[in-house]
């Protein structure tokens, strides 16, 4: 069970390890959204993603001995790179299996930040349980897994805690939360925080297309499964299902779940690099899409997106410019 | 003359209206500079570049009487739009005028901050102070300009306070800082706040070949101006000789001057994309072009390196993927 007392816990061991990342904001933005837009810039946590919160959390939370042996994890890219960044500066190995097909960039500084990449080809049906079990024959590394780990939850967070007291320098008390969600991590441990420190600001689900689990699952109070496991730019956030602790945080303190194209996507990290001076990723502009062209989805006088990472390949960042560039 | 006491003024006025910038670090850039970089990024203040402090200082300095009437500036886009919003923000109104071959999205984001924009062709000999003596015939507008003006570099100092706390934190305590350089507003604001807050950091300036008015002018000991006026891509420091009061400062507590190629820019343009997900142009990476790509000019243990703005057209930054986004 995830609760506040470990967020509050790991924000303690985060502390100076940890990159306070930027609410940003934009005239622009808000003319296009017809609201207020804060803007949480995760992209530019360590590693290029708010993963590593986690990350950190769940290794320096490992028993000694237990950490001193490694640590394992799955992950299409943003996870891996966490887990291995906070693994080396744990001063420990880690081992992580990825898919053949996930983007070069996040495969590459996975390797460059000291891990071992093991890769699997997830159409042709290789199981990487097996993969991993087979490693584990060997060395008994610790799995951290992506989400469904209550000190993840718990370090992810401390994004929440920060985003509570930068919304109130910045004089916003009543808003809607955009998170982009994949397995529900960084959203159910945000909803902790905002449940805890902020009454009047509420966390929502932001799925692409076609992935929007979440979305069917808070609307019919039981986890409901995607269709599909792949087919969308946003590669960071189409899990099956959402995960067995993060749901029923997210059923109990979450509001409907949003939806949005990869086209939106693409557009938002479009301005996001014109406006706001960031990188995203598709599955990292979600949230921003969300804010920008759903508004009539969203009650809130304020609206606060997190922009969760920009690990993004030059030719879809290119795509995003070329479709949407003209300012 | 400026001094460290309007530093400090400055900084009390700004404060709840200017953004406190990350600063970003990667193990990835350390790995090519040959020691830690740290990277002050202030493309993601508001408007995209350091400018805002300076003119927010600037206006909020001035007499209510004088505010009221308005401001009037001359700019080739960061001080403009720096200005647009700091009077917007002020309820008092903005005439700017700028060169007709600046970049597009400068003067469309300085129109679109509630600016009145005035074009001159810069090429054709058309003189921009006739234009401004014009205007100010029938409006008693204030002059804010873009470096030499104390309450300007009192207002630039204010990144300079930041640094220094963000390197304590950080743990850098030795160090050179290398600043973006046009007119010296910014590396004399911070080199007046080094003096003050941080003996073991040093200011150096760093500017485009062709336009290193101050390279050479702290080597002779007194002002040389550039032998060219335009021919590079980084528009936003290209002024043709050092300012007046920033000058004598620099003069008196800078390092020896850095210079760096167009093509450098564009390398750690990319660079900056990929390893720390934010957006810069040409001017604004030529300080991380210094840290990466000079490491042999640098005495310091570490380096930090000011990312001035990113107001940059999708031409230009394309070009910088296109030559250096291999990974």
């Amino acid at each position: 069970m995830s609760t506040i007392a470990m967020v509050k816990a790991a924000e303690k061991r985060l502390k100076g390890n940890v990159r306070r990342t930027p609410m940003l904001t934009s005239p622009f933005l808000d003319e296009i959204a017809g609201r207020k837009v804060l803007v949480k810039a995760e992209c530019l946590q360590h590693t290029g993603s708010f993963k590593f919160r986690g990350a950190w959390s769940a290794i320096s939370a490992l028993p000694k001995e237990d950490r001193k042996r490694g640590v394992i994890a799955f992950s299409s890219g943003n996870h891996a790179q966490g887990v291995a960044l906070a693994a080396s500066m744990h001063k420990t190995k880690a081992v992580i299996i990825m898919p053949a097909d996930a983007p070069k960039v996040k495969i590459e500084n996975t390797k460059a930040l000291g891990a071992k990449v093991v890769l699997y080809d997830r159409a042709g049906g290789e199981d990487r349980d097996e993969i991993a079990a087979k490693i584990n024959e060997k060395e008994d590394l610790c799995l951290i897994k992506p989400f469904d780990d209550p000190e993840v939850i718990a370090g992810q967070g401390t994004c929440g805690i920060e985003i509570v007291f930068q919304a109130k320098d910045l004089r916003v008390k009543d808003a809607d939360v955009l998170v982009c969600t994949g397995g529900g991590g960084l959203a159910s441990g945000i909803a902790l925080a905002l449940k805890e420190y902020a009454d009047l600001l509420r966390v929502r689900t932001v799925e692409p297309e076609g992935f929007e689990d979440y979305a069917h699952s808070l609307r019919a109070g039981r986890p409901v499964a995607n269709q599909k496991i792949d087919g969308s730019i946003c590669d960071a956030i189409i899990t099956p299902t959402p995960g067995l602790l993060t749901f029923p945080i997210l059923n109990r303190l979450a509001g409907t779940g949003m939806v949005v194209t990869d086209d939106e996507c693409l557009h938002a990290m479009a301005l996001a690099y014109h406006r706001l001076k960031i990188v995203l990723e598709p599955g990292g502009a979600a949230a921003l899409a969300a804010a920008l062209f759903h508004g009539n989805e969203i009650d809130g006088e304020n609206v606060i997106a997190v922009a969760t990472g920009g690990n993004v390949d030059k030719a879809v960042f290119n795509l995003a410019l070329e479709k949407y560039g003209d300012f």
